[in-house]
């Protein structure tokens, strides 16, 4: 296993558009698959009416809630791959302009609610590993 | 987006062996990618020395720490497949003799610790959806 600096592991996150976002709900762990775009080293991640993660990350909420990210390429055979994990405040996207950029780069999921909001996740502490032989 | 039913979320589980283990580490939200076993419907996944759950999980703690377990095969193209996740208490497997059989069945990963440790999770709460088209 080799340790993976900052740099590299977000450039591994940025080649994936598909990572878990993990949060604490009424005082539990909570993680859900979500789809993500990189945006000048900030993760930015969908949300939908109803979802208890727009729940939880109200706009007014200016100084955001902790939640950790995870995106992984882990062969399921020879469990070689990496796995990037990130924690760091997530924040709404309030700017309308930015909001419509990301709706069109953050392609929807499978009969879901159209996206009607965002998150911006600052990656504070970054840690990633490269899984070789 | 379809919702599964408890049965048919824990039977997809098991059909994979690779996911994502939820929980809180000094009051923040963490995740790791581990392989797991299904074994009469709880879920087993590995412990290693130094991992942090090995510490946050004792092995004298009876009542168990809350966690989350995650797993899902998605396409990252179509964004269609499954997502499943279980909320549950998670304790360490105490047995020597289920020890020693869960270490041949969860394969270890490349050039990680040798195992010496298994978490039980019993699955409370069990959410799955598939997504379709």
């Amino acid at each position: 296993m080799t340790r993976l600096d900052r740099a590299e592991a977000l450039r591994l996150l940025g080649s994936v558009s598909l990572g878990r976002i993990v949060f604490t709900e009424r005082a539990l762990p909570a993680v859900r698959p979500v789809n993500h775009v990189m945006d000048g080293g900030d993760i930015i991640v969908r949300l939908h009416d109803g979802a208890s993660l727009a729940a939880i990350v109200a706009p007014t909420n200016a100084s955001g809630v902790v939640v950790a990210y995870e995106a992984d390429v882990i062969d399921p055979v020879s469990h070689l791959g990496w796995s990037v994990v990130v924690t760091g405040y997530a924040r709404r996207v309030t700017d309308e302009g930015l909001l419509a950029r990301y709706a069109e780069q953050l392609i929807p999921w499978a009969a879901c609610p159209p996206m009607n909001g965002a998150l911006r996740i600052r990656p504070d502490l970054v840690t990633g590993a490269r899984l070789t032989v």
